[in-house]
């Protein structure tokens, strides 16, 4: 049977690579174990019971229509009522047909890929950047380019380089798009400035170049004040194509996200869609819809963001008691989000000494997810990327001091290794 | 925009065509129009109150894990309920790792097609197949080469033929699956019988093919006996990827279908579901769970065959009434499923007049899917799919009479027109 599978691949399938996240996952679901490692939200910020009564109610009005097949560009009823929410929110006309539905980010991001990869196509990406995005990227067999980012978001004389150094080459097509996260970015937790998102969109006119703003934890901010989105920047121009979700703002299990851009853009995005799912799930819509017209969505995120603010603070003190006599390691401040960005020092620079830390923090019963995993292109290996909303602070407070002591056991070893190496 | 766009697209997407099919059925939701177009199920078949009492009971229990994101691979609970069902229908066990969840059988093509096909690769599809199958192949570049359809299924003395071609042609790889939709094919309503699907294994065997089984419609037969399922006849060789689907046993809003195979090729699919949507909806297919834990299903879909073969009763004997007397035009009985296949006569041999007589159709107010949609090689234009589960009986009644009418006059006018071109 094998023989015969590895005859009929695919290129692209033979691009996809097993996560590696994803098998070190399953280590950190061992009982016991602090993990901040996911990227899940609380599950008790989700409205069960509002959930329950509403689906009653949405049953009763129009169950027939719920559970039937709906529209490709999503359900009329959630498109109507998306339009209405991002008018608000951006302070902008946004009507339904420069939205579709689609089923959750991570749908969208496959969307965008098989549109616009191509084997060995440019594009531009954080460095680090999401995991999920990258390894949908590099299926359709992308040529990762990561630009570095620092406290003010990706750094835009880097982006500059990359794209005038792109343009010199001849015969290379322009880079299909920028991909960025610039709010309280996964993995690092950075926000982009308001200065360096218009420099983004400025290069991107100037480069004619497309602009990914993935947008799940916007909502989430927990102090300070948020910069424009750069759809808001960008208004009518169209080079900002902006993804949304429900799953970190109201609940993961209903895989439903939207896409707010240029209708030409959208148009080809319907296309795609439908031969990969027909239509997203019609009842969840429904449920969604529902909630956001009887105005349950922002006194939901209301109470979320007390939550997570929160544990952020005590994940912030944790670090400051136990990481802050570490040399080397730093750590971002998230002003929202779900995730921080642990640097460690230099030393740990290959996979080996990353894999073992994690195999020692694991066995200790804490769990991170590597930093290597966060790069399109050349790794870099001395990082993690922490998770504080999905543990309780309890949980905060004890693993950060369990991982403390992994850290500093696993550093003065493998000092000492090196000391007793180089003689 | 449409320049800088047009300059970016990947080759799949400039494979992609925006579906005809859809454009056409866009035409059809004129209000008092008689659709056979749709692949709709009959939306009192929702068992909407009882939805309702079991997502109540889902969110009491688990309302906090049905809510937060679930496995790829699909919902722990679901996968085990879904291997009892499919032991107990097949007669053999059908373990939970055999199984994985789709967010429907659309998404389940899609994998197929991201896995197994480039560009110009080799695939055997029915003659005719179905729309939403090709829409997915097409965009990765297959070459969709048919096989004619008789009333007993694909035609095997032409499958052979097709693969001993294949097999002579040097450096080519051999064709990455042979798609098949054995139960009350979608469009032409035909099951393929056991001996035809003994035939269709050992030729699979001999050239070593993998074998897509679509079995969205197995459960709703009307008369006659099942032959086995392809799945059941291949047992543990695994060349059997076997395709299934909640959307027309119970409601398509819910966006869940499962896949059935070896778990080597399950491997991969995971794989390329994790880039597509990480998960499917967890919410629904805990609700499903329950439902069919509390053995509902069975007594649903018993409920919906009553009230389909009433439909096809009265779709075949409106037929009968006002089709019989036209001469050329014939039309499978299927003894299950959503759809026949009427044939016209050959003299309707070009895309003008095939669009012109359904332009004819929609004017009088009634419906049906043009048969040139459902070709993934050269098509032919003398067919309509009339989907009888949709509709209402005296809808049926209605729109078969008046669609006699229409056909009736535009084959009269054909061919007076073709006598004055031909003196």
């Amino acid at each position: 049977m094998y023989k015969l599978l590895d005859s009929i691949y695919s290129k692209i399938a033979k691009n996809m690579r097993r996560s590696e996240i994803r098998e070190l996952l399953k280590l950190t679901s061992k009982p016991g174990i602090i993990s901040f490692a996911g990227g899940l939200p609380a599950s008790d910020t989700f409205p069960v019971k509002k959930i329950a009564e509403i689906t009653n109610l949405v049953m009763e009005r129009e169950g027939e229509k719920a559970l039937q097949y709906g529209p490709t560009e999503g359900s009329p009823v959630l498109r109507e009522t998306l339009s209405k929410l991002m008018t608000k929110k951006e302070g902008y006309e946004i009507p339904p047909e420069n939205i579709i539905v689609v089923t959750a980010s991570q749908q969208a991001l496959e969307i965008i890929s098989k549109v616009y990869l191509d084997f060995d196509a440019d594009i531009l990406v954080g460095r680090p950047t999401y995991v999920g995005a990258i390894s949908a990227f590099r299926a359709y067999g992308a040529n990762m380019i990561g630009v570095t980012l620092d406290n003010e978001g990706m750094r835009m004389d880097k982006l500059e380089r990359e794209l005038k150094r792109l343009r010199k080459i001849s015969n290379r097509k322009r880079p299909r798009f920028i991909y960025t996260i610039p709010d309280f970015q996964n993995p690092a937790g950075i926000t982009m400035t308001q200065k360096r998102r218009q420099e983004l969109l400025e290069l991107a006119y100037e480069y004619e170049t497309l602009v990914i703003e993935d947008s799940p934890y916007r909502e989430l901010r927990y102090e300070g004040e948020a910069p424009d989105s750069l759809l808001k920047m960008d208004k009518d121009k169209g080079f900002v194509v902006s993804l949304h979700t429900f799953s970190k703002i109201f609940a993961p299990g209903m895989r439903i996200g939207w896409i707010v851009a240029d209708k030409q853009v959208l148009d080809k995005f319907i296309i795609a869609k439908q031969s990969m799912d027909l239509c997203s799930n019609e009842f969840s819509q429904r449920i969604i819809a529902e909630y956001l017209n009887q105005d349950l969505l922002a006194p939901n995120i209301e109470s979320t963001i007390g939550k997570y603010n929160k544990k952020r603070e005590v994940m912030l003190k944790a670090l400051d008691d136990h990481f802050s006599d570490i040399e080397g390691v730093s750590w971002t401040k998230p002003e929202g989000g779900l995730f921080l960005w642990l640097t460690l020092p230099e030393s740990i620079n290959d996979d080996a000494k990353e894999k073992a830390l994690f195999n020692k923090a694991v066995e200790n019963n804490v769990a991170y997810v590597i930093g290597s995993a966060f790069y399109g292109d050349q790794p870099k290996y001395n990082a993690m990327r922490i998770n504080f909303s999905y543990p309780s602070e309890e949980q905060i407070q004890e693993g950060i001091e369990e991982l403390s002591k992994v850290v500093k056991d696993f550093l003065a070893q493998d000092n000492n290794y090196v000391s007793v190496a180089s003689p």
